[in-house]
């Protein structure tokens, strides 16, 4: 298998499900329990969305955090160990399927809010997951993507381009660590333009220890919208 | 006067106004000569415009560098010395004028582009600026802005605010370094969006040296564009 694919992102995921659901339930990732789980959750919130389609929800924790204020909840992830223990936790309707099975047609319906929190992380895979997203949303629906800030990130030369992974600051049980698909936040917006979608939004949650963005947090709407309210 | 305020940026450059025009005309400033010049010069020709409106033009390298391949241009600068110099120099038409005298309706006609390179740099009187500008474009023209690229230049906070001006890096001759406003990618995207443009790019032309984005060029389209061709 090609280290640097799509695939083997899948693959190494697939090898740490039960590893990342401990940590993601035991608050072990300190960036997200200070700063990027209520920056998203907040996000969302803003739209006061009625359904919400979470791609690449892992164990399902920001399903369950939105349970309470969102009527229609679906999480997807193509890692079925992921959605066994999502399903266990409960909150919302779950499905296993990949990008390209999304990108197929693969989740019936249309939504206020599709949400991607860190799960973009492949090239082909999410190129062709852009092109189907405009057609899952509802007409005034938006799409928002949290990813690690690329400024902030990278500290390889600014370029698009495949990524070592690591589990630096994760426990020894973690093995195989994924690849990434590294893009600069021009990518970013040509991604989000590129597919019909009007930028809202891009927000920069400040980490409070560095006093630099943690991630970044796309907001794009449906060009349609703007169509019809102009 | 206020030291942090957009008055003081006008008194500032005033009286630098000549040894600004002697830095630019002569290629002393690296990151201008190697990459900022050529990337805003791009993004301008790329939208193949037929008439250019410069706003912050200073001694009017832009104007002069379009000028073979656009038939209509016009510079504006609140500096009379910048002013009388670009008129010198010629390649299009020029004309002092305040940000609020161009939000004021100062500037006549309608633009394919209008282009604001490095002069962003108040808060209210650019803040007055954005509300003004979709009037001045045409239905399928665009503002682009160049600025220094915020999550780069910022040693502080990442936080909107007055930042201290500074020649560091000019010659002695420059004096009473202008302050500027600081703004986020998130304040700047937001100063777009909120006055009705769809971001359609955001570059990052990266330093050859460094190899981190040396600034950003936003281009933002008129909200009716998309109304119409959706």
């Amino acid at each position: 298998m090609n280290p640097y694919s799509d695939d083997k992102i899948v693959d190494s995921w697939e090898k740490n499900a039960s590893q990342w659901s401990a940590a993601v339930r035991g608050g072990h990732i300190e960036s997200r329990k200070l700063i990027t789980n209520k920056a998203i959750v907040e996000a969302v919130l803003s739209r006061s969305p009625q359904s919400v389609l979470d791609i690449g929800c892992g164990e399902g924790w920001l399903i369950r955090e939105l349970s309470l204020r969102v009527p229609h909840l679906v999480g997807v992830d193509v890692v079925p160990d992921l959605i066994e223990k999502a399903e266990s936790a409960g909150g919302g309707d779950f499905l296993v399927a990949s990008y390209e099975d999304i990108a197929g047609g693969a989740v019936e319906g249309s939504f206020d809010v599709v949400v991607c929190n860190f799960s973009l992380l492949g090239k082909d895979s999410v190129e062709a997951l852009f092109k189907a997203l405009p057609a899952m949303l509802k007409t005034d629906g938006v799409l928002i993507v949290q990813t690690p800030h690329p400024v902030v990130a990278s500290d390889q030369p600014y370029i698009d381009g495949w990524r070592e992974g690591s589990w630096a600051g994760f426990g020894s049980d973690f093995i195989d660590p994924a690849p990434w698909y590294f893009r600069t936040l021009e990518s970013w917006v040509a991604l989000f333009a590129g597919n019909g979608f009007r930028l809202l939004e891009m927000r920069e949650p400040i980490h409070p220890k560095t006093h630099k963005p943690a991630s970044v947090i796309f907001t794009g709407a449906n060009k349609a919208v703007h169509a019809t309210s102009a």
